[in-house]
């Protein structure tokens, strides 16, 4: 699946940086190689092929377009005025390399090709092209996605739960229904699935922000207490992060159909993802 | 025409600001009312006329989007690490007001909403949803679109055509060709109709950027000298500007279907805009 995905993104890429300005189009491609864990793209890939995925092209669009705006959210999020971050994914924040004007356009570009490309690879089935625009722009936008959830950081009183669920939840949610429209499903079911990937995506960045240094996640870490934001680890404590974290991973388990194709892919990927999330230093310090 | 559009733009804006954060919600407002001239808005709604309108919901839509698309870019453009504007549509710049964090996010949710809005309102007419997220995307993106446009100003040399066409010919574009596709039409025989409006603003904008006043125009001028620029008016003068900026409104009038319902008017909204495009100073300069 790993293969699949750089090539598709790869591809998908080439369309925004051929004939483009050189400095955007290097910094596009800084934003978007080496990935992470390209965990959104694979858990859509792995709903679409537990949803009978006939379209294998229009999964990887969106499995793309999911990951555009997750990196563009990274790209934004680490300017001066956010996170002021030095360190994004083991080397320098974007705007630490092109400058914060590069930095903003770069995350510009990116949002406009995330719409753009499941788009054009989506007309081949176009009543579902509005569905995943939709559900796209919901993940990303205002009131209830990534920017919403940035932009409570603004805010005099955050809103805890709708803070994590617009900024790390809305783009599960996202991965989750778009792999059920690319296969023409029902993208309903697929909703608390992503959801609880979601809230365990933000337990595992309080524990890694709590217990992690900055050389093995990548990026500057204890910026929550620093900053006086709220923090599932210094609510809960280690354990009961680890706790809550285990809980969810049993109720995403149990979401996935019992049977079907994929379905047993699926079921292992969330038990990977959710084990990779953990970081070693929580489970030494639980054990 | 001008109540049709600040409703719309209304109506579709309450959808992003209602249970968003209260800032991000106020920034939005502030971002796009009041208005400017609208042009762009005008104009597809303009040629969806003449090209025999019968979704006007959709029609009001595409107009919409295109206006976010314009405020997005004048919001992120205004910051410190672009041109670092006071002044906006004769009031403080955005991150003059709510702080460069939330004018990054107000661009991002804009942008998102462009294409969020006229895929949710397109769902009647699904044929027509590609089409009209890929002009919008191709006019904001990168390679050749908004995003690229200003990011030729961080290259060592500057393509002048090129960085015209993506930074202002593009929205235009997608102004007159998105009308054409609203209306079910071919989008490719008003292309150069776009281009030709482009072109005239372009030169509109050197004009007023080398003649007028700050209090004229709502924003500081001489910014192209400044910062070493190119300016037509610096290049060609006023007289030869001006002499340019007429012959590119004598071909666009040219474009205009010669009957058929909405050609009149669409020519008279050329006129007019072309006409109100001219700085006061340079007619009087010109006399």
């Amino acid at each position: 699946m790993s293969d699949r995905i750089e090539n598709a993104l790869t591809l998908a890429l080439a369309r925004a940086t051929h004939g483009a300005p050189s400095q955007l189009a290097s910094a596009l491609r800084y934003a978007v190689f080496p990935g992470g864990a390209r965990i959104r793209p694979r858990l859509c890939l792995a709903v679409a092929a537990a949803s009978g995925e006939e379209l294998p092209a229009l999964s990887d669009a969106a499995a793309c377009s999911l990951e555009f705006l997750h990196c563009a959210s990274l790209v934004h999020d680490d300017l001066p005025c956010f996170d002021d971050a030095e360190l994004r994914r083991g080397k320098p924040a974007l705007h630490k390399v092109y400058g914060e004007a590069l930095a903003v356009l770069t995350g510009d570009a990116l949002i406009v090709l995330a719409f753009e490309h499941v788009a054009r690879v989506a007309s081949a089935a176009p009543e579902r092209v509005a569905q995943l625009i939709g559900v796209l722009g919901r993940a990303a936008g205002s009131p209830h996605g990534l920017v919403a959830g940035q932009a409570y950081e603004s805010e005099e009183k955050v809103p805890l739960a709708r803070y994590h669920r617009a900024k790390t939840g809305a783009l599960f949610v996202a991965a989750t229904t778009a792999g059920a429209i690319v296969a023409g499903r029902d993208p309903a079911p697929w909703v608390r699935l992503g959801e609880t990937i979601g809230e365990a995506y933000q337990i595992a960045d309080d524990l890694l922000d709590a217990l992690a240094s900055p050389d093995e996640v990548g990026k500057p870490t204890r910026r929550d207490a620093e900053l006086g934001r709220p923090n599932a680890v210094l609510s809960l404590g280690v354990d009961g992060a680890l706790a809550q974290l285990q809980a969810l991973g049993a109720e995403a388990a149990a979401l996935v159909p019992a049977e079907g194709p994929g379905s047993e892919k699926l079921r292992e990927l969330l038990i990977k993802t959710l084990e990779r999330m953990v970081p070693q230093r929580a489970k030494q310090s639980a054990a």
